[in-house]
């Protein structure tokens, strides 16, 4: 099996009410990727500026990520900066410097064109064409989408939807692009739109899965350490799709569990600043976690 | 077994975004002692005015609610006004008349005095010591309270929860009381101020219950249909307690069925005005909706 994740590789500067880091590394492709790395060996499809330090490449390779698709190119890697308030389910972008990803298009290595699962994180979704027909089999397609595309390209994302398998989504994304209030209606609703899966994920609420003919809700990891929830979500869709391509099944069973993963290595991350959380846990500790988490929800 | 809940009968008028209802049956009480009666048969201990409905009292009884604690004085009852945003965890009280609950102190008929379970229901925490003092033996206390008397009589409060064995309280509430936003932190740490049990209701988030040892987490039911969230955490409490009473057991397995009990009862509640989705609902749609909720949560 083999998993593709195209989206981004970042600096990021980060303010939460635990304290401030700057310019540590993240992006939704590398948290995703790493997360997804405790169940397979992911490859990431970005692109980082010469600034990008080496040792976190062999940090991730060390991981067992492929960077053969990550190119390096004169100018800086992009940089976002965001503050959260005490409430981690809302953030503000105080700066986003697009820098070497401005006018990157993703090409995949040759290799990768035959991969079972294609993760297009956060991309531009007028991208997404240009992507697939890259592919020389259809994969299992999983995107995630950003507010900003919500608000300047509508068409283009509910195009992209209408083609993917599984669709992450957070309350606030969904609400908007359904323009519907209630979590379990607005769900349904972009379900009937044509994925697969719609996966809402509510931060520190957990998640609703919406899938065919069930529906699965499954409840944040009880966490009385929350340091810092940048990339929980790109984890939660990394750590899903990981699961599911070491397992090779997609059926309502096999997205459960990986549902539960998701959630559980997004438990991971906001307990540390940036990767810190996700590099830190072994395998073991989240076998550990999966275990202790039925004894969370089971009655 | 035997559950006495002492809490205020009312008239409500509501506007949530589904509609107005001007003066319609509801109280704390209302809607906790017909939660409970899906598994005993619950007493009210409470106070109305000559203007309150025969009729409801005769739906109350052929529920199984022993009204011999509830008395008619001359006079009006207590009527609460209130509107519901989008967000139906927030809402704001436009009015509150407390007519003749103003100076009421509850009196147990002797037959209640040896009950297993009360319940006070937002009371003033001044008066528990006075309830107490009439019971022959101590019962098992349950208590929840309300934004007012965290903010009005504090002291009273704490003193009232080291002193009772369940106590119920929303989001909101546990945040104010011990001043940590963190609720799994907060949840402890007023479980470690006495009481064996602490029931964090979230609302459309469900609640999170905080036991000997353990941390039970449990989503609300997936509703596509909120339509009035009045009486929803009275309902809550009403079934968590009338399910102890009636298997009459107080430990770890039990209070994880009771918890759930609470979330589906409620979860009949917020589909229909007042007490309309109560009494409609008959105990095998609670069995079935039991049923279901595995589905929802396991994997």
């Amino acid at each position: 099996m083999s998993l593709i994740i195209i989206g981004s590789v970042a600096f990021d500067t980060i303010e939460t009410p635990a304290g401030k880091k700057e310019r540590i590394v993240g992006g939704s492709a590398t948290y995703a990727a790493l997360a997804a790395s405790f169940f397979t060996r992911p490859a990431i499809v970005s692109v980082v500026g010469r600034d990008f330090p080496r040792s976190m490449m062999v940090v991730l390779k060390d991981r067992g990520v492929d960077l053969r698709g990550l190119k390096i190119k004169s100018g800086k890697t992009f940089h976002w900066h965001g503050v959260y308030s005490q409430d981690t389910n809302i953030r503000t972008t105080l700066k986003t410097e697009m820098n070497v990803l401005a006018d990157y298009r993703p090409v995949l290595p040759e290799k990768f064109r035959s991969a079972d699962i294609v993760f297009l994180s956060n991309l531009d979704p007028e991208i997404h064409p240009y992507v697939l027909k890259q592919m020389r089999k259809k994969p299992l397609l999983a995107m995630d989408t950003i507010r900003y595309w919500i608000e300047n390209k509508p068409e283009a994302l509910l195009k992209a939807i209408q083609e993917v398998d599984v669709l992450f989504v957070n309350d606030e994304e969904v609400r908007l692009i359904t323009r519907e209030y209630n979590l379990v209606k607005a769900g349904q609703s972009l379900k009937n739109s044509g994925p697969q899966v719609i996966i809402v994920k509510k931060g520190e609420h957990g998640a609703l899965v919406f899938g065919k003919n069930f529906v699965f809700s499954v409840v944040a990891h009880p966490c009385d350490k929350v340091i810092d929830p940048t990339g929980a979500g790109d984890s939660f869709a990394g750590a899903f799709l990981g699961y599911l391509d070491s397992c090779g099944k997609f059926n309502q069973r096999e997205i459960r569990k990986a549902a539960v993963y998701g959630n559980l290595v997004a438990s991971l991350v906001i307990e540390d600043f940036g990767l810190a959380g996700l590099l830190k846990a072994s395998p073991l500790d989240l076998i550990e976690r999966y275990k202790n988490f039925k004894k969370v929800v089971y009655f």
